[in-house]
């Protein structure tokens, strides 16, 4: 018999991830995971990194990277010293880090319902209880914060309802942590990707007091199979964030750290976030066309003002539990992904599905919404 | 009050990590960290990854990398699928991963000792009970392995003594795993660096029955800044293992990874392994040269077949804190490792200290030595 760490018992397998394995398969759609589109890529990536780029380096990270990335964060008002700034192995190992540093067996966790299903995988890993809180619900908001250990939020774009807190909002998110001395991780990898005029000002730029991580990620702006991303912390963290980075994985990719510090200092940088906002505008908009063609009287939706993802409300008075449609959309072509595991409890059925409009090119959604839309419409009896 | 993890508590600060953070100034010589010889690494890296690299990609790894390390250890007698290969991101990753599936408060887990201290670290954190077995005794290795939950050894060369097991001891650690039915998990990032002839076949590819994780590195072989290293598995732990990957970082770094594969199919990747060895084995000569010009009488140490380390033994009846001799070195511009931490009980004193001798130059390997040993000699009282 082996003799596992009861941890183990929360790493259950996922049907999902089982069958989204398939998703590689010549022709299929995916509107599955949140993949940028590749044309949104640098072109003609070379790197020639300096030699002293291959050694061991710093576990913190690049000392030019780190600066600049918080000369970033200070115009935007987190005020931070580079001292603050650790360089990630992409973002989802800051969420590795924070749930180690703050997660025993049972510790209470609040978050958004629903919220990032990778984050709320390893919380539950780590054995957290989650509770949820709804930043829209300003005036109570301090209350459900009561208790908890850490509140875990994506006040941008959020992943994956498409929502961003308004400024009234992150206020109250600031004011209740700092009212209850509640540490708050605010994850914000989709801030680049803005197509109106928000307040994305980070909400930990307005604590006073209350102790803070704030994590970015450079996936979606740059290229995700880098795997580079950081983390910012208040200074009473810092040092376990160090500690626990070091024993992670030493310290991050050199060699990528270097390419993406050069890409950051390319006077063009900007302009290449701005072609990128608009090309993601105009597939957005594109997608939500075709939602209006096939899923009126099937669906509700908000046009997200920013992010990677449509968030769907199925039209019924059934539950319906979106799993069960993944199966016939891939067997006819089509990947999305069912909105069930993003919920902080998971029997929450509230007949939603996440579909990502970045990836996939104008014909090819067009095929997978109204295939989509075919599999839904059977699942609710509706003729089309 | 900030609720912390209780695993927070044995992150304790390291003495060490703070004084070795000064070890990047100028002028320093450092036989502390296992950093490779700069002049060992490939010469003018250019990398020009294929455009699809850049997407987000597989946790496991990229096909045609897993593929030829599947290959490499066939040839090695690990007989292996490449769906048991998982890519890391630096074999560091490998020990939190194993830690993560194995340990809970209390786990009594088997290692060296001494052994990697980084490993003893990340073990500790998980609250791993750290139990001691000797691999040269082979009549009682199975009693003292006798309730384990684990096994940890670094057969090849192993950090910090350089000691090499023979074959005896090979065939030994693996029945007793497969008496005991006992998890083994073979660290060899030192392999490819073998001076003299040594039996260096895993010993997981012994095993008949028992569970088995064997992790390579390309930190040695290619470079460190790229933190690239893999794991392989026996198949009752795979899916354990790849969704704990995912957990921490989705995937690694696949334009790193793309480069390794590029490196390893190099027809000329032999002879370059074979110019290391051969570039680290004139090292090691010089190294112990120095060491019986000003070390004789002070310490005593075994010239060891492989790997980056001389570990030292002082010589005197004295109960020495090499800790202590840290600070007076680091103030006259030299760094090592003291052995203390390398212990699995922290409290055991052993007058020992390791060294790497693969970084400094000679002159700076000369004066690095001449200092090291009057410090020692002060320390013992002894002229020199």
């Amino acid at each position: 018999m082996l003799k596992f760490s009861s941890r183990i018992q929360g790493l259950a397998a996922s049907p999902i991830r089982d069958i989204l394995a398939v998703i590689e398969r010549e022709g299929m759609v995916s509107f599955a995971g949140g993949l940028p589109d590749p044309e949104s890529f640098p072109e003609a990536v070379s790197l020639n990194p300096p030699p002293s780029k291959l050694q061991y380096g710093a576990t913190e990270g690049e000392p030019e990277l780190r600066a600049r990335i918080a000369s970033d964060l200070n115009e935007r008002g987190v005020y931070c010293d580079v001292e603050q700034v650790i360089v990630l192995s992409g973002s989802q190992q800051g969420i590795d880090l924070v749930a180690k540093l703050f997660v025993d067996p049972g510790s209470p966790i609040a978050v958004e319902s629903p919220s990032y299903l990778a984050a709320l995988q390893v919380l539950r890993f780590f054995g957290a209880k989650l509770n949820t809180f709804v930043p829209a619900h300003t005036t109570n908001i301090r209350e459900s914060l009561s208790g908890q250990s850490l509140a875990y939020a994506i006040p941008n774009f959020q992943n994956p309802t498409g929502k961003c807190y308004s400024s009234v909002e992150r206020d109250a998110l600031a004011d209740a942590c700092d009212a209850l001395n509640l540490p708050l991780f605010e994850d914000d990898p989709y801030r680049d990707l803005a197509y109106e005029a928000c307040d994305t000002s980070p909400v930990v730029s307005r604590l006073q007091r209350a102790s803070w991580i704030y994590q970015g990620s450079f996936s979606k702006s740059l290229a995700p199979g880098f795997r580079l991303g950081y983390l910012v912390c208040s200074r009473d963290l810092l040092s376990f964030f160090v500690r626990l980075k070091q024993a992670a994985d030493l310290h991050s990719n050199r060699v990528s750290q270097w390419w993406v510090y050069e890409q950051l200092s390319d006077p063009n940088a900007g302009s290449r976030i701005g072609d990128l906002v608009d090309r993601y505008r105009a597939k957005r908009d594109y997608f939500d066309s075709l939602l209006q063609k096939y899923f009126s009287g099937l669906a509700t939706w908000r046009v997200p003002p920013g992010g990677l993802f449509f968030w769907l409300r199925l039209q019924t008075e059934d539950v319906v539990d979106t799993r069960e449609l993944l199966a016939p959309a891939i067997e006819r072509g089509v990947a999305f992904m069912p909105g069930e595991p993003f919920y902080a409890d998971p029997r929450t059925r509230e007949n939603t599905l996440r579909l990502s409009f970045a990836h996939a090119d104008e014909v090819a959604a067009e095929r997978g919404i109204a295939t989509l839309a075919e599999i839904v419409a059977a699942r609710l009896n509706r003729l089309q």
